[in-house]
């Protein structure tokens, strides 16, 4: 196996750090209080275009031969993707064909527009992902993978090498995970940097919901998992199938991937936007559900980061975080509701 | 009259740099677009204890002379300083005395409540600032002021020190004002460090509510104004008067401070939600709604710096933004509305 080397990563973040802010890692107290740990918040919501998702695309984009930069690119997405391959096109000045599912955030749909993409509503995510293939051979568009790929991996590396300057010591890294492709680029960075190993290395772990396990279900199996169907609400991270060059560097890298119910997602888009002030959206929120609910195992006083991946979020399913997400009133035995 | 120095302003930045966030600095081009801007957020919404706040109350703490610290501190707040000051106290072992005016946000009490302060609720922001006033006297407490006194304007002044090394040139720092003690800090020390003065200079705007205009009313007398009443969204800008020390700040060193509507800061809200990411309260979104409405009088291109003052706002009022908040459908005549 060929791994991406740490020249590949540098090489790659100097591409989109032009392009990208540098998003700011932020104290997160009451999570840490509750936790017992140090944690800390890498604010991929408050990246261009809401998301982590425009350094693969710049450097995907940035990484095509010139020949095929002509007829423009053509890609697939839930909506962050989408969004990004918008805005690094037109920075590009390319032409850019996105094709979202039926059931894309509408929100998500709006700013891939206006970002000036042309945008193809199709069937579910499998078949969306078979129409965006089909079309990029009939128009002779590059088809930009949205996860497995090698440039949009070394592009998401760019959050790790973040990480890795502002983090001195050890941590636990926890990123939420789709395809695969932002978590592939931060292990496979802190990898190539030799953060992952010796005394006070790194850990990664990945977090998924119950109702997209992909990658869980690969680590299981051995190899990369394809699912029958999806339901969740974190959008993001429900492709259909885990990308197959990212599961190797997950399986490489990787200490573990755990699983979140949709209710406590939304429980830690509340937490994020009552006590951190930071909107996040489900799949941004992954990371911080997992550590809220222990499903990742921690050492008192450890420091922890939660990458939140993004704050895309129509405003219905905010305000359905702050109803629901809010902490349950206990009920006692008999009725007595004083 | 006697300016505090930028000896004073830097001392006090040392004293409160060890605890506080060096908030960062965002950039806002929704904001940017719409008003032909270079337009910034800084984030006093990701301060310790959701606000600016702290920086003024830790300074005030740590300014006591240390006979006047044994008995502790007792002070009146709608909210945000309250939180500072138990927060401060906190960390300095001492007792803290909040009195809150009865209609103050749950969550800011109990905010207040957990950061270890003794709260009492009492009558309306006036009758709370008497009923502070007395207690010190009975139990021999060191009173703080929320916003009138120099140690706290010290303090504040932090904020303005820290724009001033992220913003190189000339720019448009806009303030919301309550009782002006952090508009106060922020051109105060601006003007100490000469970057109101000359080619480049900085220019600082206030932002009040129409229902809450105490500094607005004060420059148009020629001195400090109380107010009747107060009727705003914006709990943290209505002070039942402007603080006769940041007044005389005011006047010599703000070019102007302009109103804003209630429904101007509920879509400011809304706007700093869905596209910055953030979360701010109504007082923390007021320089963000002056921009948009086009209150500030701005040049193109110009470097423009929007301080977002805090972010504790209730559930209920972030549905509200959500909704109300939301873009008006244009209606047509006729009733037609396809």
């Amino acid at each position: 196996m060929h791994w991406l080397t740490l020249e590949d990563f540098e090489a790659a973040r100097r591409r989109v750090a032009a392009c990208v802010h540098r998003t700011p890692l932020l104290s997160f107290r009451t999570l840490g209080r509750a936790n017992g740990t140090n944690a800390w918040l890498k604010c991929e919501n408050l990246q261009k275009t809401g998301s982590f998702k425009v350094r693969g695309a710049l450097n995907a984009i940035a990484s095509l031969a010139r020949p095929r930069r002509t007829a423009g690119v053509i890609t697939i997405s839930a909506g962050n993707h989408a969004q990004a391959v918008a805005w690094a096109a037109r920075r590009a000045g390319m032409r850019a064909v996105v094709v979202m599912p039926e059931g894309a955030s509408p929100s998500k749909v709006a700013a891939a527009t206006g970002y000036g993409a042309e945008v193809l509503l199709h069937g579910t995510p499998a078949e969306a992902f078979r129409e965006a293939r089909r079309l990029a051979d009939e128009e002779g568009l590059a088809f930009l993978h949205p996860f497995d790929a090698e440039p949009v991996i070394a592009g998401h590396g760019s959050t790790g090498l973040e990480v890795a300057e502002d983090v001195t010591g050890g941590a636990a890294v926890v990123v939420p995970v789709g395809g695969g492709g932002h978590i592939a680029g931060i292990a496979g960075a802190l990898a190539a940097a030799g953060r992952l190993a010796g005394r006070g290395r790194m850990r990664v772990f990945g977090v998924e919901p119950e109702g997209a396990p992909a990658m869980h279900r690969s680590i299981e199996a051995g190899r990369a998992a394809t699912l029958e169907s999806t339901d969740t609400i974190a959008d993001g991270l429900a492709p259909p199938m885990a990308g197959k060059l990212n599961y190797r560097y997950v399986a490489e890298f990787v200490e573990d991937v755990v699983l979140v119910r949709d209710e406590e997602i939304l429980s830690a888009m509340r937490l994020l936007l009552t006590r951190a002030k930071l909107v996040a959206e489900p799949s941004g929120a992954a990371a911080v559900a997992a550590l809220m609910c222990g499903r990742v195992p921690v050492s008192p006083g450890e420091v922890v980061v939660a990458v939140v991946s993004g704050g895309n979020v129509d405003d219905d399913l905010m305000v359905r975080a702050l109803r629901e997400g809010a902490p349950r009133p206990v009920r006692r035995e008999g009725g007595d509701r004083g």
